[in-house]
């Protein structure tokens, strides 16, 4: 039987390739190249992509490829794709959630952690001999016992939220209505919330209707001694706000995971001593990856065998 | 009134001084400065220490102050000081537990995340422009899951796997005997337990009868995927077992927040990049440190009024 033919969009480890490659024709784009690298028989025979990355996957690329049917999405956030249009066209997509969201809680609790207690900057004092020259670090400040607000009580924020509570953490958060919660308190607004915590952990989904809800006057309310983390997106972020009050002292603390154009990240983030910064590598695990992997190829199978996706977005 | 004397040992934050020259004739011995360097009237006025570092006090300190009465220790280890000694001349021991506890586990919970996580690397890899010259950061570890051993289930340990639970770690401890717990695998032989986990956290007391409990047989258990957390005592785990097998590769990681002989600590962990360094900060934050002055700043109150210590350790 002849084999059915994806496209497969950046890189992908063994582990995936190897089965892609033995149950279809694989052919990719890696990151950053042109459509004019594929050879002409992609356009004519791709029925799926197993998409990925950070890049725009819009009308133009969609319709270069007259059988695609589906968009495998490897990642739950698939803001970077235009699904309308691909509604629009008929399009199936399908995303990864779930399997990645203790993942993504457990860099943000980690964040929350070594951006409070300082611990880049720790093995820094360490490592260029001034513990022993100059003596200890300086002090930093408590997790335990700390109000904590959590913008988007979704499956990520949830998730971050309960790993808080035997950190006898208070915790609030910001949803358009109160959920079912064990005495945590409702925000319905986040400069409110920014108002009443210590630090602010972001765990919206991207997307057109959360760019830079945490705008200058969350920042602002959050303050000088206010640590802010980001899990998220970088487009939930006001990131010129952000990078101006951490500049100014206006906003004590950050660290962040995702960023506006990464991986060209804005250097004036270089130039910050009070900012822990992380490659987006919140799923970044071998045991979650190859576990997103398996979800994408099963939503691959099940559209070629015309069965219900496992994840459909659309 | 006459003041009384007391000697303070290495350096005090401003709101530990003020209120303790407030109450007392204060004598300092700065880290590393001998005895001689103390005017005549200390030794003979001096009536309490308020200990703290990591330099060794004995008899000969204790002895070269004949009204000696008192030692509050700043910190809830006092495995440095002498207090058989303390005990045969009937000066009386304090320290400062509890008050630290939440900010140990909250440091072993960073560097377990942390150090699974690769997030000092991280932060590397993109202030070196490696993020946006050579794409993704290499995966990592997951913690959520995994099989977590706690050498030492007393007050520390116990907050170290609380704080777990909701990660649906699958909890292991040493301890003599089995305690009561939500469902905690009880190891009798540390061994055993490293060989039962993906992850070891040493949070025992140091002291003489902890000395090099996690040895090099525990450490060839973790084996290569293993990663070891020490935040009790450099005297609790055999560092050059734990450096060869870092070197080899016998142990995948280390996160470490104490040392034998810190802060000089051995140089040949400065050439590894499998393990997260901390300078002793387990308890270094600005709320905490505030509460253990207070604590230990009572217990001297609590001698000269003659009433019962607060926290007494003999």
């Amino acid at each position: 039987m002849t084999k059915r033919s994806i496209l497969t969009f950046e890189t992908y480890d063994d582990w995936d390739v190897v089965p892609m490659e033995a149950e279809y024709t694989v052919y990719n784009l890696p990151h950053g190249a042109s459509l004019d690298s594929l050879p002409q028989e992609a356009f004519d025979t791709v029925e799926a992509f197993a998409f990925r990355g950070h890049d725009h996957l819009g009308a133009a690329v969609m319709d270069a490829f007259p059988k695609l049917g589906m968009i495998a999405n490897y990642g739950v956030g698939y803001d970077t794709i235009d699904v309308a249009h691909a509604t629009s066209r008929g399009i199936r997509v399908s995303n990864t959630p779930d399997v990645l969201t203790e993942d993504v809680a457990d860099l943000a609790v980690g964040m929350l952690i070594a951006g409070a207690r300082g611990m880049t900057g720790a093995s820094d004092w360490i490592r260029s001999g001034n513990w022993a020259k100059n003596g200890a670090y300086g002090l930093q400040r408590k997790v335990s016992g700390s109000r904590v607000g959590v913008v988007g009580l979704g499956r990520i924020g949830r998730a971050v939220a309960e790993r808080l509570v035997p950190f006898g953490c208070d915790i609030h958060y910001f949803a358009r209505s109160p959920k079912d919660t064990p005495g945590w308190t409702h925000h319905g607004d986040i400069v409110s919330l920014a108002g009443a915590v210590d630090s602010l952990i972001v765990c919206v989904s991207g997307g057109p209707e959360t760019i830079g809800i945490v705008g200058a006057e969350a920042i602002a309310a959050l303050g000088p001694d206010g640590f802010l983390v980001n899990a998220s997106r970088g487009t939930t972020l006001d990131e010129g706000a952000l990078l101006d009050a951490l500049e100014s002292g206006g906003l004590g603390r950050a660290a962040l995971d995702v960023f506006l154009n990464e991986p060209d990240l804005d250097p004036r983030f270089l130039a910050l001593d009070n900012v822990l910064l992380s490659p987006h590598q919140s799923s970044g695990t071998v045991e979650t990856r190859k576990v997103m992997g398996q979800l994408q190829r099963d939503n691959l199978a099940a559209y070629f065998a015309g069965t219900p996706l496992l994840t459909p977005v659309n």
